[in-house]
């Protein structure tokens, strides 16, 4: 796969979004949490979508370039945005550095947002936390995509959880960044068109039975985390709920099946909130703690045929600065997509791949 | 099964544990909760446990009946509290009402316990915040009994999370109480009575290997919320280590494999948030809009084969409810571990059952 230069990559995603009357800074953070995406390996939420989520939403009028945030409510500790239909990205930034300077000052902090869009990938914002000795979570409500425990029909995004705790000076974090489903429906997708059967639990066909067959799934519904029943899918479509609660109904927003329909504005939801370590206890016994906890899993003994336990966010985090060294690796569909992209605004996408 | 009333059990337990030296205000609010467990249908943490883990634990001298809560660390929004090794359900309940008081005051509260014990039903207390409006959460580490992600041993608790909203007046809230395992330790320990196989991606055997073979998963580990790697097991691990990190390092606790061992004291850590609905909105809009979604779930089609789409706790609204009229019905073990109980504090289980 060529890869680029990670600086560069994101200089032709702000230009992107400036071209399209994004204001330089907001591009600026768009294109920060998009390209991050990419570097800690979720392809599936960075560059890639710069054209189907965000370009092509905002010329059809369906996107605001202009992020318009209202304060609707505030109390010390509390929080409620209105995104005014505007970047999803520029939103929860925002919304996560408002929640972080109210955290600061009583302890801890909530903000939800109602009236956005698709925001990437969501530990992003969880992650901002980590910079101030806080613990973070975001979460997102999204398109229909998860049928609920004995349903048959897409009523529920696939709605992440994403929690970031620090570990201490120099050590890297815990950073959970989870879909409420099993998987997202990208990855039935990539199994369509490599023709091959996907794993029993993932999906369920348009009677709400489990299949193995990914076109089935494509006209069905995601399962929620847990699967079917004896596995305890519940209580991945009640964590999702969870999400739909917090982002939709508390937000006054969309919830339910009316989130994230294509010809109208997408209607997001974002929860975040973050908590001072310190108002709990000191954090440097904090952070020792948290690096024994993780050093009890790592150097637990392994399942047979496994070499390694992870820690969550490790594999991003060695990507990462991996990728930061060598570039980041596009797949000629990204490259084709980062072309489409420059193409609707004028642009060329004339990076070059960084020398092997 | 034979069927008990409720306040008639309510009032032996609190006898119990007021002949264990428990303050009879603590007592009351112990039997109260481990009740209630019965009554919604979760008896593995209602008054089976009287004797194995609150009797015999107070007469070994590993748990103090008399519950002396200390505050280490206090902000508005924030309390960190020490059990003092007393009874997990008092410590619950007294820092959930110092939670929601402070999240009466200022909008939203987190409150961590260590040095604890057992505290029932995650549900219990989060549910407390129904009364005040507000959106209550309750999480607790464990002893261990799930393997991490690539792991054999049992390193993290079943971590339970517990979420409570309210849905207005009248109106069933939604409850999501869920362990972060698949299933408890006594659903293995059921199908080896019965000589029965357990469905694969229950547990796992000392090699880490899922196996259908209860006896294998009793010397091996359980597996958390997902399963195996191909169902995403790692997110309910993910989960798990969350309820570990904000129980038990955030409040300077016992965390890991470190918790519940049965020779000392437990050092169970809780944590506990409350959130004021109408810091964010009008609390009649957000029960609507929760009435709307929850009406979009139960409305939706059908899987074929099932006639019911459930939301979180509605079974267990439906059978309190009942269990009310009709009694609780209780496992011959039950009767049994409540007579053993007894005796153990020169009382008697002499209730009699309802008549039909």
């Amino acid at each position: 796969m060529p890869r680029y230069d990670v600086n560069e990559l994101k200089k032709f995603v702000a230009r992107f979004f400036v071209r399209l009357n994004v204001p330089p800074e907001d591009a600026r953070v768009a294109a920060e949490v998009l390209v991050t995406a990419d570097l800690r390996g979720v392809e599936s939420h960075g560059v890639i979508r710069l054209h189907s989520y965000y370009g092509s939403r905002i010329l059809q009028g369906l996107l605001d370039p202009v992020t318009m945030l209202r304060v609707v409510q505030e109390t010390d500790t509390t929080l409620l945005l209105d995104a005014g239909n505007g970047l999803g990205m520029v939103a929860g930034y925002q919304a996560m550095r408002r929640c972080i300077q109210k955290a600061g000052q009583h302890g801890l902090a909530a903000v939800t947002v109602r009236n956005s869009n698709h925001y990437g990938i969501a530990g992003y914002y969880a992650m901002m936390a980590l910079e101030e000795g806080m613990i973070g979570l975001s979460l997102t409500n999204s398109q229909p995509l998860v049928a609920p425990t004995y349903g048959r029909t897409r009523l529920l995004g696939t709605n992440p959880i994403a929690v970031a705790v620090p570990a201490g000076e120099g050590v890297r974090p815990f950073v959970l960044d989870m879909a409420t489903s099993i998987v997202p429906i990208g990855r039935i997708t990539v199994y369509q068109a490599k023709g091959q059967p996907i794993p029993a639990g993932w999906g369920v066909d348009h009677d709400g039975q489990m299949t193995t067959n990914p076109a089935e799934v494509l006209d069905g519904a995601l399962m929620p985390l847990g699967g079917p029943d004896y596995l305890r899918g519940y209580k991945g479509y009640g964590l999702a709920l969870v999400v739909d609660i917090l982002c939709g109904v508390l937000s006054g927003g969309l919830f339910g099946s009316a989130v994230g329909q294509p010809h109208r504005p997408a209607g997001v939801g974002h929860f975040f909130a973050a908590l001072r370590v310190d108002a709990f206890r000191d954090p440097r016994s904090f952070a020792a703690d948290m690096q024994a906890l993780l050093e009890e899993l790592r150097n637990a003994p392994k399942e047979v045929g496994q070499e390694r336990i992870y820690i969550h966010g490790e594999k991003e985090f060695e990507m990462a600065e991996r990728y930061l060294q060598e570039g980041v690796p596009l797949l000629d569909s990204t490259v084709q997509a980062l072309c489409q992209a420059a193409e609707q605004v004028g642009l060329q996408f004339d990076l070059q791949p960084l020398a092997d």
